[in-house]
């Protein structure tokens, strides 16, 4: 158990922001709103990157770089779009600094002011659909199924480190295409590729959905959306895809002569999961011994710890842990064996718990003598002894077993807190006695949606893809619905 | 033979801006200075990536992620660094933008002025020496061997796709270190890895040297870099690795307590390469036909073409060609199966040969009843008929050929434009009738090179490795010199 580590039953917030900094994750930085990813965490983020970039490539998509910086101009060329981003945003005035005429180090020098002054992108529409109208005369170049992996700036004024930063790293889709079908398709398809990943990889549970008009990404006709519970009961999106009809083609003037030789204007999408996922991440496994990652995020599966006395009880150790660590690094699994005689045996048990690694190994001689091995698992902190015979394959299986009990438990923690409220008492009720996702009806205007969320803090989080057809009334205006939507209070 | 493409004999530069754009690599952007790296650039550029991150890793080296900005005080703590790097860069100055009461889209806020500017790294080590100060206490917390992938910002006035934007792509590593010895063991371990990288993946030869103190990064106490040749004579520094002593621990007070309970600064390396690379494999190996890949580093390494005059031929062609297809891939080869229809043989040819795919097959209804294929290597153009039988394991071998050759053909011309001056007329003369690189004598200080550079254009790029001791004259003084250093005009 990790010495003076808060609980989060305790404090939630503290909890989290504590185990990012004792896990060696991310610290913040000198830049206000910065973080800085250390290696630790950002080996996750790596694993993370590689795993979605297959899947991207997967589904035939390529990978571009577009620049950092966007003309101010072009922010404003789509209405809605300025409205969301133009606002909160680095702005670059000048192109040189020289040295302070007093002495003082330099200044800037304001005979190097920009004609116009550029926004370190918050997202990359814009300038992309600025590029994009070079690229595409006909349909026989479309669909165009490009991605970027980048870092974005969006001035937030309150941070915190993954879950909100000014600076934050992410990918961004960008799609072109001859039909409002395919777009549509499209922009369905990339949220399934990010529920997969969800699911299959961070063993997150998500909820997938369209947003209400009121939380649609600025620019965009519909939103999709995967939603996922923190263990606080907190809503956290985890991921957006947009379709966004011709709105960017449009403002960029960006057509195509379509096969039926008719110039028309391309239609859009656009997508995007960022380093937030590594704060849903730990929310949705962590517990109060530390951080729990899922096997298949870890980049250390497997630690191997020899426990002797004397120096010379090493080297048969050794040689057993190193055969053990040859096998399961055959099977693909990343291994590391820690014979640091700097540190004691129950210093190492602690930080490997502490940062998650999923299963550790113990070997001491008397488990040499016997042949077997203590085994314990990260989730549960169960210890077995294991025969040493075969143990790869059964260290295979606990891997595989880890990451599955971990999307149960969480998906059991999501279905024991999604309570429907028919009410608006109770409705309000549940939200501050129990949290959670609650379902329940809603007139689908933005006035009442605003009112709830004045009211009680909760948003619609989504209307569920899978939400089934029912006839009720608003719980807050009384007026008929046809579906439940989630609300919840998120991050 | 690629239409209206200007040959390298008739204009250099023009034959690479060319080449750039229309073998899909890259484009200028409607920010100044800043590119848009296309998919088969960035295709590229990721095989680079990835093969150097491998690289990084294994010599011990983990990536993390630092902030985009930079406090403009930082800057001025190094007295060199500050004077190389903060004159010409972005800065940002305001952080959010507001409607024009004139009613024309946005303007910046002035309520929104940053206390203190921030710079869009132009490099990072300052903020991330800021953050070393706390990470390091004690010599058991050296060395820290950090990478970093990452954009960075330098405001160029004259700006060329890949060789020299204001925004580029780069990795920057950076240790610290308990001693001297150490950090330069480092310094030079990494170009080596540069060296390696550039040899076995670029095929371009490489020569390694240190710079002249006038040619150091600034902040260093050395410089050691690899120095390439284009194929018009001039140098191109590929890389660089920097000893930097204690300059920055210094600047940002990083001290250690040493295993004698000694307080002592922190030694420092930096190393970096970029997409500046891009522009050096284009140069080295490229053609009046367009691009010519090493096999190493081509997104697709083989494509496959059917010729075929009525649909009903294209079945059995297809088989077979799948069948090779599938048997490359399973050698770890990247094949493409070009069977679109829309576009005639001969238009593909130009196609790939213009993108410099380094193997093409074209199979047809005689190559079948033959039980050959045409097999086009594009380094040499050279075709030849081989049978269908084992195509894959001469393919393969055709591939490993094409690396050599590249580098041997690319080494053969270093050594054919490397020539000794060792008088002042001898230097001039060879400058300007052949270029390449000159071997000559230096009397070793700064003024001297300044003043051949004000008179020929023609810097020192570095003071080889193997460089013999040898007794001479300096070119341009006469002083006396005990080796050559290398000159030459360079990008």
């Amino acid at each position: 158990m990790a010495k003076d580590f808060v609980k989060r039953s305790e404090n939630y917030s503290e909890w989290y922001n504590e185990l990012v900094t004792r896990a060696d994750l991310a610290e913040t930085s000198a830049v206000r709103g910065c973080m800085v990813i250390k290696p630790y965490g950002y080996a996750i983020w790596e694993k993370m990157h590689d795993a979605l970039d297959k899947m991207f490539k997967d589904t035939g998509h390529v990978n571009a770089y577009f620049p950092l910086f966007i003309p101010k101009s072009f922010m404003c060329r789509e209405a809605e779009h300025v409205e969301g981003f133009a606002k909160e945003c680095a702005v670059v005035t000048h192109y040189r600094l020289k040295n302070d005429p007093d002495g003082n180090g330099v200044v800037v020098d304001p005979d190097a002011r920009l004609e116009e002054e550029l926004i370190v992108r918050p997202t990359s529409e814009t300038i992309i659909w600025n590029t994009y109208r070079n690229w595409i005369k006909s349909y026989r170049d479309l669909p165009i199924l490009c991605n970027q992996w980048a870092n974005v700036v969006r001035w937030e004024m309150r941070t915190r480190m993954f879950l909100r930063t000014a600076e934050f790293l992410w990918q961004e889709g960008h799609t072109a295409h001859a039909t409002k079908e395919e777009a549509v398709e499209e922009a369905k398809r990339m949220l399934e590729v990010y529920a997969d990943f969800a699911e299959n990889w961070m063993a997150m549970p998500v909820t997938k959905g369209v947003k209400s008009p009121n939380e649609r990404f600025a620019g965009a006709l519909d939103t999709y959306c995967i939603e996922a519970m923190m263990q606080d009961g907190k809503a956290l999106q985890a991921g957006t895809s947009h379709f966004l009809g011709q709105n960017f083609a449009k403002a960029f003037d960006v057509k195509f002569l379509s096969n039926e030789n008719q110039l028309e204007y391309v239609w859009a999408t656009s997508w995007g999961v960022s380093t937030r996922l590594m704060g849903a991440l730990i929310m949705t496994h962590s517990d109060d011994n530390g951080l729990v990652l899922p096997p298949k995020l870890a980049p250390t599966q497997v630690v191997i710890i020899p426990i002797y006395k004397t120096p010379d009880q090493l080297p048969t150790i050794s040689e057993k842990a190193l055969e053990i660590k040859r096998k399961l690094e055959a099977m693909g699994i990343t291994v590391k064996y820690d014979d640091r005689d700097s540190f004691k045996p129950g210093w190492k048990f602690n930080e490997y718990e502490f940062k998650g690694v999923p299963v550790r190994i113990a070997i001491g001689p008397r488990d040499l003598e016997q042949g077997t091995a203590e085994v314990c698992r990260r989730d549960t902190l169960e210890k077995t002894s294991c025969s040493l015979d075969g143990i790869e394959n059964r260290v295979k299986d606990l891997l595989d077993e880890i990451q599955k009990n971990l999307f149960q438990k969480a998906a059991d923690y999501r279905a024991a807190n999604t309570r429907k409220a028919d009410t608006w008492e109770e409705f309000k009720e549940i939200l501050d006695t129990k949290g959670g996702f609650i379902l329940a009806h809603w007139d689908g205007t933005t006035e009442t949606e605003e009112r709830i969320k004045e009211e009680t803090k909760a948003t619609i989080r989504c209307i569920p893809f899978d939400a089934v057809e029912e006839e009720g009334k608003c719980i807050y205006s009384g007026k008929p619905s046809h579906r439940r939507v989630i609300f919840a209070r998120a991050y």
